[in-house]
């Protein structure tokens, strides 16, 4: 039984990512591809690396071309996904990709997105604490940001242990592809090639208040976020370097086993043995989430580090997992923990 | 029915994506791994990328290790491959990834590598005319080089049409890994980041009498080559550039039709529509070879351009290829002709 | 006795290159600077790399802004040179880096611009027989392009000395800037980097016909050009791998003999020593080309190799030296052979 | 009057920058270049970017070659500066560019670096409190770390005017020419190219106890530092995230003025205009700083964000700076504040 899935943005980096998946997924067979300025083309010049689906032609982004599918993906603009969902029907699995429904206090989304707050559905990180149950059977997913994606793998088990102060600070680098496919003189190859630069520094970043929402929940009360972003000289991946203080008492053992109890059982997240750490090339085009914890005794600090496929597991491969869960297929269908590397 | 494959060298950059394909071949169990100076040691601090086969250890490449197998890959250095070969019996399947089987030519072999010839091997490019039959339930199969794979499937439709002078003009640009792991000087990222520069110019390069043996065959004549191999600043990918005079008479509609009829039934193959042209990026991690060519007709010239995956195509996906035809699966079991983009 | 410089187009990649030139040339001051779409706004937005003119703004591109200067170099797009010149009157120099005065043949301009050819200017790459004196104290000067620079500089030896036959094969990799600023979707960095492609094959590419007018004026017989221009993933730099069949008995010490006679004197061609190849790194920020040059019995090809920094000599360090010549001052003022590196 | 200066370790990355730099330096004469695996080696061969002194042959380290110069740069390996800077006399002014000399706690030295203390001398960073008076007329010089560099000019202002709590929290990202030229395998191109990756994580990297020295003396008390250094895909360049809590009643007017004050007067460290952030990028080759700075209402933090070249600012730069300063010279002499992009 081959389930029928529909992609809307198809012909950006975190559609193509999504096809590129799911033409690796058995259970899956790829339906109506849209795109709005992009409707007509053949995806064999949009996304010329999917050359088994070359001369499929991208259809307009409209209710009758997304019915009839068993999965519908949303990859759109900020603020387009609800008009197009309510659409869709409730019997129809709707995976959004982006931040619309991620956000559970509609003051935070306005702030950061200007716009109405179109609602919360179940939060597409299957490895924190009670989000596993709360996707199984759901016809809507909100899929998390990629940045919140690797900061709260990173940071959840310190908080679920009570060992972190509520006072998180964090720098993570994100590869150009985190910043999408469309044309800014920034994001030019001879731009960002030998360069690395912050950008939305001092709480400025819209993924602030949900990497706070999933922290705080961990935790049981406020945490606070100082989040710096980095655009890195890379296609690909997130590397979060998330550090707190540790409350009184903590130990270098009592960290590691935090950390070693929260992803025993997790088929995707990997705690490096101690003295590794993780690189983004591990996890290239995986699902895969490098971790590795450490204790600093002199700063007194616990010093978390994650990395990430900003668009596998941090989007499109997160989107595939929460679609095998909400489906009641096994989680891993269709997903890799083997990075192409080097 | 699983077959069961050792794979000698694994901890190179061979090796290693061998292993990330043997992970993703429903037919294969992984057997024994060994390498030489890093036996002992976990595969996951060699190739992290490898998640599954972290907790595994390299054993030495010996006999008796390698023994009990159904196919035995050999990812050794030039000129190791024949001693291990030999002690590995008739029955079983090997492959070998090194140079040591490819030329027919003794006095090539000598020249270029300065040690006696061990012998030629059915040919691992399936797409070359007859190379498919003798790999065919063979039990031994020569992976080409790189660079030949590249260049012999950008050009041998123009050789096999009759199109082109015996004299072709290559230019080749290679991502780093073809150089291998071993640290030298000039390889390390401060050097090759931002740095295009040319190596072994002027029918230095070994693998020059391959590319020739390879389209000489084709066209039933000596042909030529002048190739010059450059290191570009990525981890993977080699675009080749080649160019040959036309024959008196040749059009561009000609030329298209070679290359359509050259490619129409090849799995792995693709010629791209006109207009479009490959870029590494998009084979990056697959075994796809994207093709163009054009007829420059003010020069008079041929131009034919390709692009592959030196570590999946152009390495350790030819090598899984031809188990795939030597086994009698299907040869395309295992691999995929998606990339991994951007 | 200082110049003075105006500088139209002053917030792209040839004109931020000059102005980071002409800051450190002794006897330039720095006039108006004007740019287009960014008129009014402060330098230091645009280029910041620029500390010294941070603060200055940009101006329109107007005759009045203009006027004034002892030197006006244009840096605007293809086309629009002409206009803008025809107003600046006959004793002001004029360094024009577009392509609007590089060719002899007004059917070449207009078969590959579009346009009604305006006219024949002094050509600015010094080192070609014959153009120092035609610079000298001229008025107007057409910097070449980038990379007729380097195949001109590689080739022209070989034909001065009549040792190659008239068919040139060249193979160029360049890095992005010499695309430009303008934000294109395959321009941006998660698109080049990690990648190769060619673009404009078959001779569609704009250089081809002012290669060609450069080494068939050397030759003294029309020279034909196959030229394949290829994106490399790097900022700056341009490899030119470029080769021709050698004349009946020619020799590898001939061709070396010609090859140092033709730069012994050259401040900024730098033959390499026999066994060292030129890499784009070593050229980095500086005027300096590297070249290197083999015989090639087996193939019977000459095959030369320029690197060079194709904004820096290939655009706006040719135009600095020209202007030098140009007013009489020494021509090296101003300008390194010292790269960046690593 | 020149002054003559001897560079012992002109092989590799610091002494090869460090040429780079004296070559444009009006008042410097380059005399003897030591090297050790590399003596009788020709410069051209091991640092092809140095056109003018390509044919320099490399000279062992020793007092008689180093000897007759008033300038001698180390550039060697950490701790064997002492044995060479006592045979050379009081008279010659050494400026040491390994760790040797910049610690003032011995117990700091001998747990990093796990042999003897040498000694302290003036320290290398005049843009620090009282650091300019001690390098004045100086015949030693320390000059420091490329992170201490970049990590205290972007924190002293708020510690030297108390509005920051004295627990750093630094995440840098570097260049990997601040690893060395020594060829080691996570260095090669095939591994960092597309990689971010930390290490020496958790207070392990040796120049965390300069940080907190110079932290320290500005604040007047105590400053602990939790420092991550990152591996980026580029060549040169460090960005560093710096941040502390605000004291209670900082308000961002505040922290804006004492980054202001603090670095009105200075040549080369520049504070951004406001909204615009550090690129590693902008300042490549120069010997230019690029700082921002916020503070985080939210998070309860200032940040401050700097971007230097390590080779050049943060290493071979500040040598020249300094020896500008010992020998009475115009601090600026030689250095730019421009640098080269993109």
């Amino acid at each position: 039984m081959a389930v029928r899935a529909a992609v809307a943005g198809a012909s950006g980096y975190a559609g193509g990512e999504l096809l590129r998946l799911l033409l690796a997924h058995p259970d899956v067979e790829i339906g109506a591809l849209t795109g709005n300025s992009n409707a007509g083309q053949k995806l064999g010049a949009l996304q010329p690396h999917l050359l088994p689906l070359a001369d499929r032609v991208l259809e307009p982004t409209t209710p009758e071309v997304l019915a009839g599918h068993d999965v519908v993906f949303l990859a759109l603009p900020h603020g387009q996904s609800a008009a197009v969902a309510e659409r869709l029907g409730p019997d129809v699995l709707v995976v959004d990709m982006g931040a619309d429904f991620r956000l559970k206090d509609a003051g935070d989304w306005e702030r950061f997105y200007g716009s109405p707050h179109a609602g919360t559905w179940p939060y597409g990180l299957p490895e924190l604490p009670g989000a596993r149950a709360a996707l199984e059977g759901s016809k809507r997913v909100a899929v998390p940001g990629c940045y919140p994606t690797a900061v709260s793998l990173a940071l959840f088990p310190a908080y679920a242990a009570a060992l972190a102060e509520p006072e998180a600070v964090i720098v993570a680098a994100s590869g150009t592809s985190g910043a999408g496919k469309a044309a800014k003189p920034h994001l030019l190859g001879s731009e960002v090639m030998g360069s690395m630069s912050p950008y939305g520094v001092g709480g400025l970043h819209r993924h602030t208040p949900e990497m706070m929402q999933n922290l705080g929940a961990v935790a049981g009360e406020p945490v606070s976020v100082s989040f710096t972003p980095t655009l890195a000289p890379m296609p690909r991946g997130i590397l979060a370097t998330c550090s707190a203080k540790a409350k009184p008492g903590v130990t270098a053992e009592a960290v590691r086993a935090a950390y070693e109890k929260a992803f025993a059982d997790e088929p995707f997240v990997h705690l490096l043995p101690e003295g590794q750490w993780p690189a983004t090339a591990s996890v290239y085009g995986s699902n895969a989430v490098s971790v590795q914890v450490a204790y600093d005794a002199a700063a007194g600090r616990i010093i978390a580090i994650s990395a990430i496929d900003n668009l596998a597991k941090g989007t499109a491969g997160g989107a595939v997992q929460s679609m095998n869960l909400a489906l009641g297929l096994d989680e891993t269908t269709g997903l890799t923990t083997i990075g192409v590397a080097p």
